[in-house]
């Protein structure tokens, strides 16, 4: 392994000007206008993997934009590791905010600024040039390798899934590798072994036909937007308990290790609300703030619209109030089951004088691995190989739904391996990764293989 | 009177197509583009008064659209009448729902379809031609007049309460008559004796300084738009009273007589559910619909907004949400005492956690005559012949801000005699005003000034 850092570490400048013009290609998979550079970037992945030593990578078609997969299955007897990433990218705006182009990437005090150099290029090319580094320097890899690189990430991936199930076999593997999440902090290194699941929700609620006036008509018939808000009212206690009926019947409690550990991570709770901007920090009682963020289940309200919302006074009794809700799962909660707990509830909670309707958005399970599952612990250890520290093992708030599709459709663990960081504004202006993570994660990535090949 | 009624049935054809020319003229005081075209229309109304009989009708300039101001007083002893109208109308969208083009007047069944035809051009037009018939048949008025139309009602009135306190003097009259109203049904006139009043607000709840991912952050901060709705729940109970405290204090109580007279109106409540396509009707327990409406004061919300409201799903923990909310009055409430209360209660509701702004938008005085009012029966006396049946005595929901205006600064009742339907559209595509009721009209509001010179 030696002669393999050797090589990143002579590299590393030649990696960031590479990185560079990945970073320029705009591979925005939400505007249609962009369909052309995204197909651009799965292409430039292609011939990354190829020149890194993984042949006849390529791209395989999907009703949406083409994923990339490549193959390199020259360790018989060893396991296979499964690399997921994704090659798309964020919209820019607001394209003013941004100090530099959003695709002409600028490096500054040790950091690339650009969309796409955190989430997820950045951390996708990490693992190309780990694999370049071992066949230039090995002539092989140590495991058996499939890369699984999708164009559809920031869009929901629509198309994933059933990609996934038609190609069990050639995704066969024993564990699967993905960096797309970020560090605890600056300087602390993580794993992140859970992730919450989602179910999304549109309300719409109807008094009348019609707009009315709020003079001529108020006090005669229901208001929309008054009833979805005694509706939304009811869905939280003071307490911050969600009560709708059933809803936590199947949420794995916190264990008391897993508690401890979590507090002695360093979490500064001031300098994290002050971050925010939060009069004060509020949750369900009872849990810390990393607890309430990682292993609690949530209800959120995620947008309102209703009637006159320009600049003034109009006074219109609304025809019409609508919401955006969703719900952060935790294990072993089910997004169908709290679909239909919540249906029930809504259904009971809506007064019988406006017509209500719910739409299902979308969904993900949530996801959890044993922190002392055999693959966490060896990246474990190739992390305190490349950063020169051990890490901290996490869970996220946030949902990658496709863990759980390569658990319940491949049955496979899933190692997450990031080095983003929480500031690096991954889906805002002034995307940035750290230069100095980005090299120490395509050591951490290249000792990983080695050591999962120990396993 | 005969010769005088004569000579408006005599005109009937000419009056409406003198009144195209008014309706032609696009003088929506909403949009600047129409500048040039409100100015137009003041000019326009300030000639047909000219043309009338009332010499050096002017523009009496304000910080925004002029005034029309015009005055006959050849009746020396006699009392005097106070016209007030509005030459200004609502704008026009959407625009591809109107059948005829909103500016180009077009009679079909007996209606005229144009913006304005029934607010308020067409009513002030009315009250033209009957001082122009008294003129031509009399050479004389049977009351002195002053004309006072202004061109601001669609965007709030907000120079005329200065207007009027800056001409205390020229404005003294007797009596202040007003058609800018509707009947209370097809073939059924009217008189309104009472009018809400009004407390607008905006409320602007902030939990963080941007935006947030909700699966990141969801579970550790406030939702703004949770607590907005917890905050909008508490100003309702379940029977429909308003909760702030002392908020029905200065409410006076509907009268035996007033809701037994009330109860003897021809109200369908199952077609008009019907009409507004309301699954049913709901209000403050205990009152009927048309107490609720007329009688009874509201809290409505006007609008909502906060986080994503596009199609689709976004995982956004607001930063902000919005609501615009708003009171109708009834007498004796103060919409400045109102809004103490409002805002006070609006501090004990609000959690903590997030951050309260409270933003008085406008308001305007509830108003309520007798019905038995001299001036008020004058008026029903000339419907009587104008119609051809004796007018019912209504309230209204909606509010005439300038009718309390006229009471405190200038000392005068008013009576509002309108002609328009509530089917009418006035703030909605195809605006009509049925020609049956415009002729009538005409004839009752010549015999109107009649009746008030002999009370």
């Amino acid at each position: 392994m030696n002669e393999v850092v050797d090589f990143i570490n002579v590299n590393r400048d030649r990696y960031v000007e590479e990185l560079k013009q990945y970073l320029a290609i705009p591979s925005v998979s939400a505007l249609p206008q962009h369909a052309a550079d995204v197909r651009r970037a799965a292409e430039w992945t292609a011939d990354a993997l190829r020149a890194a030593g993984v042949p006849h990578a390529r791209l395989v078609e999907t009703p949406g934009n083409p994923v990339v997969y490549g193959e390199w299955l020259g360790a018989p007897g060893r396991p296979t590791v499964l690399f997921y990433g994704h090659y798309d990218v964020q919209p820019v705006d607001p394209l003013d905010l941004w100090l530099t182009p959003p695709f002409e990437a600028t490096v500054r005090d040790g950091e690339i600024y650009a969309r796409g150099a955190a989430d997820d290029k950045g951390q996708v090319f990490m693992h190309i040039k780990a694999v370049e580094a071992h066949m230039k320097k090995a002539g092989a890899l140590p495991v058996n390798m499939k890369f699984f690189i999708e164009g559809e990430e920031e869009v929901g991936s629509a198309h994933l899934d059933e990609c996934i199930r038609a190609n069990k076999e050639l995704l066969a593997a024993d564990v699967v590798v993905i960096s797309d999440s970020t560090m605890f902090d600056r300087g602390i290194p993580s794993i992140c072994y859970g992730l919450r699941g989602l179910a999304y929700f549109q309300i719409d609620v109807r008094g009348t036909k019609t707009d009315l006036h709020s003079g001529s008509f108020g006090g005669a018939v229901a208001n929309p937007a008054f009833a979805l808000a005694q509706i939304l009212a009811q869905m939280k206690d003071r307490g911050g308990r969600v009560k709708i009926p059933g809803f936590y019947d199947d949420v794995r409690p916190l264990g008391e290790q897993e508690r401890a550990e979590w507090r002695k991570l360093p979490f500064n709770e001031t300098r994290y609300r002050k971050e925010l901007g939060a009069p004060r920090l509020s949750g369900e009682k009872g849990y810390s703030t990393l607890e309430r963020v990682w292993a609690r289940p949530t209800f959120e309200v995620n947008g309102l619209l209703s009637g006159f919302t320009g600049e003034g006074a109009k006074t219109v009794l609304p025809a019409v109030a609508m919401a955006k809700v969703s719900m952060r799962l935790v294990p072993d909660q089910r997004p169908d089951r709290i679909a239909e707990l919540f249906e029930a509830y809504l259904k009971k909670v809506c007064p019988a004088t406006v017509a209500l309707t719910v739409t299902r958005m979308h969904g993900g399970k949530p996801w959890m691995t044993e922190f002392d599952n055999k693959y966490v612990r060896a990246a474990g250890r190739a992390i305190q190989t490349g950063f020169g520290q051990a890490p901290v093992f996490t869970r996220e708030g946030g949902s990658i739904p496709v863990v759980s599709t390569f658990q319940e459709e491949l049955g496979l663990p899933s190692v997450l391996f990031g080095v983003g960081l929480p500031d690096e504004n991954a889906h805002a202006p002034n995307e940035k990764l750290d230069l100095g993570n980005f090299h120490n994660g395509i050591i951490a990535s290249a000792c990983l293989y080695q050591e999962i090949a120990a396993v």
